[in-house]
């Protein structure tokens, strides 16, 4: 495909358009992955996640800065599949990253949410993939939750930075909210805040607390005031001692395993809906219908006999 | 099955019991549905959607009492897939409902978030279905928002009410998230607010300009005041009539039908889940695991493989 071969070779009109392709899950979906394939595998993914508020986007604005000066090229895929109700800040949180729009290096997106019905985190994947063999060396996913949509989402970084914010009661919001199971890097931003130290002490305890045979990674929680560019250079290095980590540990391989598995189960989650709805057009299918329809077949039942249609035709 | 029977005899425990069963996706699962299946196909499923701080949970409870009146039995299922960072209202308006806690003809019911990866929404469906058999009449299923997986939770329900509150710029976000299409009843609350006119104007104008080929009922707005029991009862008359326009439009059947085909679409998609697990660990399996991770073998060519070893096996 010439639009393939032209995004490999840094055109950046042909990588847009390839990944306005994989989000509207295009038909030249398995062409386009079969051909980017072998060159994926080399981009750190890195995902941010936090409350509305917590200065996210600035943070990432900081980060993209640093990285520049470090001579990456990086890529920021903004994801917000969360309540539309709370949708407005976002697109102001786009604008302000354009500052980086004239750098060539620096490649900023966000996910459309609209009619994503169910396929938001596979696309996302097929995206981060894309990006990957488009040559970026950091590519930072950026989620405005850790609601059920955002975890699956979160699932494809190999570090993840939760924002916080000092408020009161956000140590029990951790704990509750189950990210000390997700985080590797802590970020407790707009820590001028007089709440703030408390906060880092309850944090720092709780990672402790976590069970070290299992995380043989301790937490960082590091200080930041992302407005002031305060502290913004010690988050970069815990993020990179933690792929360090990932690398002399193993963990790399596993990762990037799953990571595989799941882009696989997702390929063969969207062709079994094809394939049952077309079934369901069927006679035997339409006799499985009226079944369930009269209740004298259940779901479970009809499922058996739904994928013995699929699988003899 | 004693459970199943004793729950369809009305037995409180056995049910919160099997419904447990069906949270944690138990093993007895696929029995559970083969015995109550016939039972089902009676309750009206209402959602209740809106932003946090809409009122939403009064207004539920406001709706109980007239459905008490009206000697009808209800269930609750509250669900709340969103962020966590604003889980702790939830709680909170649960405790409120306990008011009707003592009332054997109410069932109030949250579904969990934790854990819950990717099985939410297949779990809520499963939850009614069992409280349809247990004999509840209304079924009133309420989520925090209209991100991805509420979305799909909204599926299940015949009637969905979008609760908003008047505040600046409401009726642009009521476009945004999509709610239009949505929606079958829109209930303004909180509405001795001084926007709420203005908002209540734009939602009925709003309404004027959908698609009338499209959707032949007339979403109706019904301001109401929660908190004093204003304009609940004509919201309530607004949904019964919308449940009496899915009887004589014929759109329950086919609304009935898309569930049953959601269902049947989700219990195949856990199975295989469990079956390409399976696949990867079979020696084949391992070949095409080593091909993905050297890149030599694209994701959906590796899909085709298993697939193959999975319906020979």
């Amino acid at each position: 495909m010439k639009l393939v071969q032209d995004m490999l070779q840094g055109h950046r009109l042909s990588l847009a358009r390839l990944i306005t392709k994989v989000e509207n899950r295009d038909s030249d979906l398995a062409e386009i992955m079969a051909e980017i394939y072998s060159k994926t595998g080399r981009a750190q993914v890195w995902g941010i996640t936090g409350p509305p508020g917590a200065g996210k986007s600035t943070l990432v604005d900081r980060l993209i800065e640093l990285l520049r000066s470090q001579n990456k090229k990086v890529a920021v895929v903004a994801v917000d599949p969360s309540s539309p109700f709370t949708g407005g800040a976002i697109l102001g949180d786009r604008i302000r990253m354009q500052k980086h729009s004239g750098d060539p290096q620096v490649y900023i997106r966000s996910l459309g949410t609209r009619g994503q019905h169910g396929g938001l985190s596979h696309a996302t994947k097929e995206v981060v993939l894309v990006l990957d063999a488009a040559g970026f060396d950091i590519i930072l996913v950026e989620t405005a939750g850790v609601g059920q949509t955002e975890l699956e989402i979160l699932g494809l970084a190999q570090t993840i930075v939760v924002v916080l914010v000092p408020e009161s009661g956000d140590s029990i919001q951790v704990m509750k909210a189950g990210l000390m199971e997700i985080a590797d890097v802590f970020a407790l931003n707009k820590s001028d805040r007089p709440e703030a130290d408390q906060l880092l002490r309850e944090l720092v305890t709780m990672v402790g607390m976590t069970d070290h045979d299992e995380k043989s990674w301790l937490m960082p929680v590091k200080k930041t005031e992302a407005v002031k560019n305060v502290g913004v250079s010690e988050l970069l290095q815990a993020i990179q001692d933690h792929q360090t980590y990932l690398t002399q540990s193993g963990k790399r391989q596993s990762q990037s395993w799953e990571f595989i598995k799941s882009e696989v189960k997702d390929i063969l989650s969207d062709r079994l809906n094809q394939s049952v709805d077309a079934t369901f057009l069927t006679s035997s299918g339409q006799e499985v219908m009226q079944q369930l329809m009269s209740r004298t077949l259940d779901p479970y039942r009809a499922a058996d006999l739904i994928s013995g249609v699929s699988s003899a035709s």
